[in-house]
């Protein structure tokens, strides 16, 4: 049998289980071109809470009765196809169930040899690429500059912060328990850390943590945290705006300060990206995450639920903040 | 005797008369290298409300007791420098005094033939060069686009919407009296002109004005405006935040819709700046326009008061949106 996870209806506010229904049908067959795939790891992320509205974005809305989908390594179990052989490892864009018939052309083969598996979703794979190109192409920080990042001990933050550390920035990390402040200063190499849920005052801590002010904020989270940095911008500050995570359940009743005065005055550069955006250049991308990696100047962290059932569970705990690093669940065994 | 204005005390909010003290001096004697400078037209700006708080900025504020400054176009009366004579028309960043003296390096010599001396303070001076660096640089309006602009019947609005005409987009202003969106439609060729002030629902009048949604949003207000635009940026729209006067008075009371969500759905880059920041590329600005001035592409429009004591009101009448186009005022005959 497949279990697959359908969206049974849309969200209002923070999703809950009833927004999910499992149900069961029997594994497809492929045909020519095709292959089989027994799904490994699944994603999950937060950029999924937009694909649950029924508003126009980047990517297509889930439709409701319809199998979510996502980020997927899998093996192939069965080939149809002259390119992919049975037992290969692939990754793609696939449902949330435990078999998937995709073309071939569709997938890409991995090597489990050169990375972990699950890497291939996290670090080398769409949020590695994430802050990739947000941190270098938007960012742009530079030696000596002082590089905030919020969200920062999720998969994306994480990476982002350390890539600033290797262009020679001073980088101050915002996290949400005490657990992901330590690893981002004792693993990640983050300069200074900041739990914004303990912090009384989280503009006066982000000014000490920050003497020379901000110069490029990689924001994941928006709201409050972010109304915490903007006084703090320096001239020509950058803002690759990755996402807004804190905004996604809040419908249009999200308001806060404006912000217009700051981007004037401090010349601020603020750019919302996505990573597709730089397809193109995704080769290069993941070479260089490639390298930092095996040289050591990068490290990544995963958290793993196990079990095809928890995924929905997994996905609501983006939004209390539960993950280290990349949220994945293992469905089966590698 | 000179008469000058000094900033009497730092506004909270609107400022008002009051913040303003006239007092009587001298007329100042120039000094080797010097030159004595007759007022003719005061310049008055949005900007300037900034310089009135005791804040970090772009500029250095105002000081209590001490002469407004800004822009200044003047006939020299008496010159101690070799490079400027007695009767040339200058135009420099002064005080708002009926003589002034100036190292002669620190003005700049106008020509009265080519272009009214107002018009160095307004759509060859620091708002037509704001209108052309936001607009080519940041905005870069394509063919077929659709641009809209706030603000529209002020200095910089103005030129910008043009500019965005002469590069092919289709071009929608914001404006706050009848008078000015008639003079938007008629005068200075936009496609389409709103008033805000009596539109009742201002996001639908905008989807009607712009059915293809914005590219650009050439923003110089901020505040409940720009809330009825976001919602119709187009996938990488480009926002030139030029100003946010809706803002200027409202210290840190001035709370709205937060925008991080439209800015990364849409891949927004919005960006502030400030003209001086370009101030290698002057000439090459002041020659696009003047070239488009010539050739009639641009049109440009002053409200003029008279009198020096007049200046204050001036100043405060750009707040309640008084002024269409560039708003000086006449000190002295030319």
């Amino acid at each position: 049998m497949n279990t697959q996870i359908k969206l049974a209806k849309r969200p209002k506010g923070l999703p809950e289980k009833e927004n999910f229904a499992f149900e069961e049908g029997p594994v497809p067959s492929p045909e020519s071109g095709q292959v089989l795939i027994q799904t490994i790891y699944v994603s999950v992320d937060p950029y999924m809470r937009g694909r649950m509205e029924d508003t126009k974005s980047y990517v297509e809305p889930f439709q409701v009765g319809k199998v979510i989908d996502g980020g997927v390594v899998g093996k192939v179990v069965e080939s149809k196809s002259e390119d992919i052989e049975e037992g290969n490892y692939v990754i793609g864009h696939l449902g949330w169930q435990e078999y998937s018939v995709a073309e071939a052309s569709t997938v890409r083969v991995i090597d489990k040899n050169l990375a972990p598996l699950s890497s291939y979703l996290g670090v080398l794979g769409m949020p590695g690429l994430t802050a990739y190109f947000g941190m270098t192409d938007i960012g742009q920080p530079k030696e000596g500059e002082t590089v905030v990042v919020s969200g920062a001990a999720g998969a994306v933050g994480m990476i982002a912060g350390q890539i600033a550390k290797i262009h020679g920035a001073r980088v101050v990390g915002l996290a949400g328990t005490d657990d992901k402040v330590q690893y981002l200063k004792d693993k990640a190499g983050f300069d200074e850390a900041i739990n914004y849920k303990t912090t009384q005052d989280l503009h006066s801590a982000l000014k000490e943590a920050c003497p020379n002010g901000v110069d490029v904020y990689f924001d994941n989270v928006g709201g409050h945290i972010s109304d915490a940095v903007y006084p703090l911008l320096n001239d020509f500050a950058r803002i690759p705006q990755c996402g807004a995570i804190s905004s996604y359940n809040k419908g249009g009743d999200d308001t806060g300060p404006r912000i217009q005065t700051y981007m004037v005055k401090s010349r601020v550069r603020l750019q919302g990206f996505i990573v597709s955006d730089y397809a193109k250049e995704f080769d290069q991308g993941a070479k260089h995450l490639g390298t930092w990696l095996s040289e050591g100047k990068l490290v990544y962290k995963e958290t793993i639920n196990e079990g095809f059932e928890n995924i929905p569970d997994a996905f609501l705990g983006l939004f209390e903040g539960k993950n280290i690093g990349k949220q994945l669940i293992k469905v089966a065994e590698e």
